[in-house]
């Protein structure tokens, strides 16, 4: 464990953190995680018990992983990002014993939700502060827009999302939408044309 | 570990039982599992390798958890509950990182199942011999009759179940439902009244 | 241990392997996995951190278990088979505590692979070179033919892929289907007629 780069981390002494990960200031490794090297973690972060973090995935500061979460090379997580317990990721669209593979992939933006038990699969973009509810499947290569709602198996988007978490309710005409949080009233404006087609 | 507390009960080397949570006689704490303080499980229960039991929580006798499951504040589960492997609770319905959050309880009450790898939603009921199928999510805030099998993603009430298990069959009247267990013939009547609507 | 049948297995100091588990040489057990007494593995298997193999598994050669897998008793896998991060098995079909219970097998032929976070129900037979998507729920009592995509909540057939994992295209008449892969041009036969309805 490369403790000269890790000042003020908590490990957890059931934790396992290979040495040449990274661990920013003010974060916690829960019990019986694991940690790879060439791993990279920010600063205040929690990684919670009996979660894995791979070689080379990269997480940002502030960020809340929950219990028993997976989180696989080639998955990179963008500062304040909540990951609920259990959330599998991938980065194998086609995973066969005997076969080469590459790495898909996935990356998480800032500010993102992303609900109990779901799971990413790989080639997914989830944008910023859009929220994945809890049992979701969100499939292959999704790109989900910033603030978007996704629920469901296979996920869609069904709603839009605050930064406070709560339903953004509104005029959804052509061109953008123009929104208003049901609780803090913060407007936010989606700009339809720049996202594509729903 | 308060000792003085726990007669009789098993707890794996490897498992993890704060001080201050309280384990009733006869029960089994299994690997790597983790309770927290302010626990309070019952009497012959088993606690499934690599759970988690959050602080506050209550668990009543003869509950079987299996592995992997986490339960957090706020989520009470009665006696006789059987929860599969990987289930998971949550107790914050709009988690989202720098906001405020409060705790939504769920309840579990007697003679309960929940079927592997569920998600068991906040500000859930899931009433007394209700059955929850595997993979299901329950939606946040939902409340399962007696003697309902829920199912799906997201999760719908498909048949009614008897205390041993199996589908109950018959009269789906008006005002109350005379069923009775395809296998033990046991006869339950369903008070549509009492529950509402479907 | 019993190390007079376990050369050349590479067991995580963290890892618990009770005595009477026989695995294959070459095999790797990860970090807080757990094989319980009369489980079989076989040769340069993999099983990821935190997954638990139980008493009278049967587990093939070269099979990959991600992290946190739970196979239980009734479960038999072939070789070759890919079990992706977080799937849960299951071995009863009406889990209620006090009633008594049966198990009910499941059977993973050569060459399957299983996604990320599904359910596999038990009584089902997932057949060879099949393939279950991630977040899958495969329902009791299902047979999944050779190579076919199984997918959603309740996972249902919604293609057929090769050997190489990618999708098999082409004419799907009576009494056979007659494929080619899309990425290796292998040609495949499916014996529609040996399958049943569809």
């Amino acid at each position: 464990m490369n403790l000269n780069k890790m000042k003020n981390v908590y490990i957890h002494p059931t934790a396992i953190v290979e040495d040449g990960a990274i661990i920013g200031e003010g974060t916690y490794i829960w019990h019986f995680a694991h940690i790879r090297s060439k791993a990279v973690i920010g600063k205040n972060a929690v990684i919670g018990k009996g979660s894995y973090v791979d070689s080379d995935v990269i997480i940002g500061d502030n960020v809340k992983i929950q219990n028993l979460v997976s989180v696989y090379s080639g998955v990179t997580i963008g500062n304040n990002v909540f990951v609920g317990p259990h959330v599998a990721f991938t980065n194998d669209l086609y995973p066969r014993i005997g076969y080469d593979w590459e790495i898909t992939k996935t990356e998480i933006k800032d500010n993102v939700s992303i609900g109990a038990n779901s799971t990413i699969v790989c080639g997914s973009i989830l944008d910023k502060y859009s929220f994945v509810a809890a049992g979701t499947l969100v499939p292959a290569n999704r790109h989900v827009w910033e603030h978007a709602l996704i629920m469901g198996n296979p996920g869609r988007i069904k709603a839009w999302v605050c930064k406070c978490g709560r339903k953004l309710l509104g005029n959804e005409g052509e061109g953008e939408y123009k929104l208003t949080c049901e609780k803090c009233q913060e407007n936010i404006i989606i700009d339809v044309k720049a996202l594509g087609r729903l």
